[in-house]
């Protein structure tokens, strides 16, 4: 941000404002106070008999990686309709019966991860334009060691623990910035 | 927003740009997408014994009305982090023992409420500055038709309701723009 979008000043500064907490953007010129806030991704695990749906991405970051199907919640929409939307845009693939699964502050990169539990309806996938393969897997052909992001390795590995028990409990966890060493 | 943030023209246009499927803020100049996203609005449902614990508004809207205490998620912070901050800031009120509650899209207002049932863990609660008072309610004390928001009263429902079975699952939960006759 170089220029207020209120007054159009080039006299922005970073400061905490009055009565507030934290540090915002401030426009010297107008007095608008920036607000910047944390973004939700959301999506679903797309579930097939035995056979999870994954993606993989066509896109950076972590491009030729293996996700979920997830992205940027919109404005004026509910949780389920931006998870059913960016399953139905990355992957073709309609799913119903969506339960809350994981939700996953992501406070390093201000993001909040909220992933559903899904039932793909059918078989009529294919990619979507930021997608470069869409494939089931079952438990043992997972490719572990090449998915895009910690949040969605989590994901999984809880499906497949709770699995043993046919218990899905919502999860809530917060993931640190990874270390160089990871 | 009336200028570009990132050149300072006054050429925004709003389109959808290629590969998009959203209507976005675009600058004609720069050509920089302006992305606008729902924000989170977390808070406790703080519990003492048989009491819980509720904020009359100093701040508009709904002044002098009752609610949770709640506010809208910080960057570089987790869910619980602001849940419990927000009840610091509102109420001076230190609780414990987190467990996500309530996921609520309001998407006629761009925004999802992620509410907590939380511990209270001492009675040296006072209101902070976007409060008037803060109260200890037993239920049949809970004054529902002065709650600020149809969130807060949902989530008191789910609470009371959920009580008599002693099992609190997480209850997720769309709700619209109220009709005119509401």
């Amino acid at each position: 941000m170089n220029y207020c979008s209120h007054c159009g000043a080039d006299q922005l500064i970073t400061t905490i404002p009055p009565g507030d907490h934290h540090s915002r953007i401030v426009c010297q010129h107008c007095h608008t106070i920036h607000y910047q806030n944390p973004k939700i991704v959301t999506g679903c695990l797309p579930i097939w008999q035995d056979q999870v749906l994954l993606c993989k991405r066509a896109i950076e970051p972590r491009y030729g990686l293996w996700t979920l199907p997830a992205g940027f919640m919109e404005n004026a929409e509910s949780l389920e309709q931006a998870a059913q939307r960016e399953t139905l845009e990355e992957a073709h693939a309609q799913v119903a019966d969506l339960a809350l699964y994981t939700v996953t502050s992501l406070p390093h990169i201000h993001q909040v991860y909220i992933l559903f539990l899904a039932q793909l309806q059918n078989l009529n996938f294919r990619p979507g334009t930021e997608s470069l393969e869409v494939t089931l897997f079952t438990q043992s052909q997972i490719p572990w060691d090449q998915l895009a992001f910690k949040v969605i390795k989590n994901t999984l590995q809880h499906y497949y623990q709770d699995r043993l028990t046919g218990h899905f409990p919502v999860h809530v966890e917060e993931l640190q910035r990874p270390s160089p060493a990871q």
